[in-house]
């Protein structure tokens, strides 16, 4: 990804990354987007999205009368955001506190796809984003509710990555304090599925959820 | 929260929430914030941060020379959004596919807070934001640190919350399908802490960290 101002990270820059590998394997480790764009007004709005990546497209959908879906499918500057939280960073200083992370910021635009054949096999990889292999377990897209859903592909021109990891940075004064510091790591657990009320009592759990706790 | 026409929830109407609880209780619940913003052009920025509540304020903090903490503190309308998630959702169909989460849009301005007494103490918040009773096991900021450090007191004009909870709403005539369907919960776990690479093999966990695990 070229730098460009809008998305050179300035803050500690040595957490910033702009190579493709890195700010893909984010994306596709997210599930929910920070989508930000502003009115005419310049009134800001973020909103929290699902979405799917293919190459340097995002997918993102929602209902057809949703107003928010069609002013960011006009084509207007969007920025948005995913970021996954990996652990506690404790230093010996209230100063050296802060957390583990990693995140992508991308800057494009988004336009809407209404060929409702290509539609389908987008709405398809969005439930293979939520659950690698769901999309063949389960009905595809109908006429209907192709027509009920707008689907917009935003088109990463530019984008950086930060990235956290590692201990805490304490001052090198601080290295005598009695102060216990290190990480507390945070991960994101499935727990046991909860079959629907209408699901057969004993029907057998799918094979990609039982993938997920492979 | 009053209902105004920017934090209304237009989709899925019955999963939106204004009241301060729910509101409250879902910021003290994340601790990043997507904080978005749009330049004098309109070009709109959205960015991860850490933060703390008090009462309808959030702080959110950076080095004194971000040019965004400046433009954020500078007094332009400003949103950010918290999302904490629950769980994948799946449905018989591709349709019905969705996330279990909470999430909370805030709209307003932020300020700098510059005295230094009132900074040490919300830089303490801050900490005790990350995990419940660190800042008294730890250094409180020093002068120089205080100095280093901008603080930004956003307050909450409007907000709105959106929650969705529960199984599937598969369509009814899907329901004779031989699909799975139900909910696989999401939580997020704290992991075995790793002591900093500087602390005594053997010094004991604090208790702000063991609490976590209690």
């Amino acid at each position: 990804m070229p730098r460009h101002a809008r998305n050179k990270v300035r803050r500690v820059a040595q957490r910033g990354h702009y190579d493709q590998e890195t700010i893909h394997a984010i994306l596709d480790a997210g599930w929910i987007a920070h989508v930000s764009f502003a009115d005419p007004q310049g009134q800001p709005f973020v909103i929290p999205m699902l979405y799917a990546r293919e190459e340097d497209h995002l997918y993102l959908h929602g209902s057809i009368a949703s107003r928010l879906l069609s002013t960011v499918g006009s084509g207007i500057e969007t920025c948005l955001c995913v970021t996954l939280i990996d652990g506690l960073v404790l230093a010996r200083s209230h100063f050296h506190h802060s957390m583990n992370y990693r995140s992508v910021v991308a800057f494009g635009k988004a336009i809407a796809v209404v060929d409702p054949v290509e539609k389908a096999a987008i709405f398809a990889r969005f439930v293979d984003s939520l659950i690698p292999g769901r999309a063949e377990e389960s009905r595809a897209a109908d006429r209907n509710e192709l027509n009920a859903t707008a689907l917009l592909r935003f088109t990463i021109e530019q984008a950086s990555a930060k990235v956290r990891t590692g201990g805490p940075k304490d001052d090198p004064s601080d290295k005598d304090l009695p102060i216990w510091s290190g990480v507390v790591p945070i991960s994101q657990r499935y727990a046991e599925p909860v079959p629907a009320d209408d699901v057969s009592p004993g029907a057998p759990i799918p094979p990609s959820v039982r993938r997920l706790f492979a």
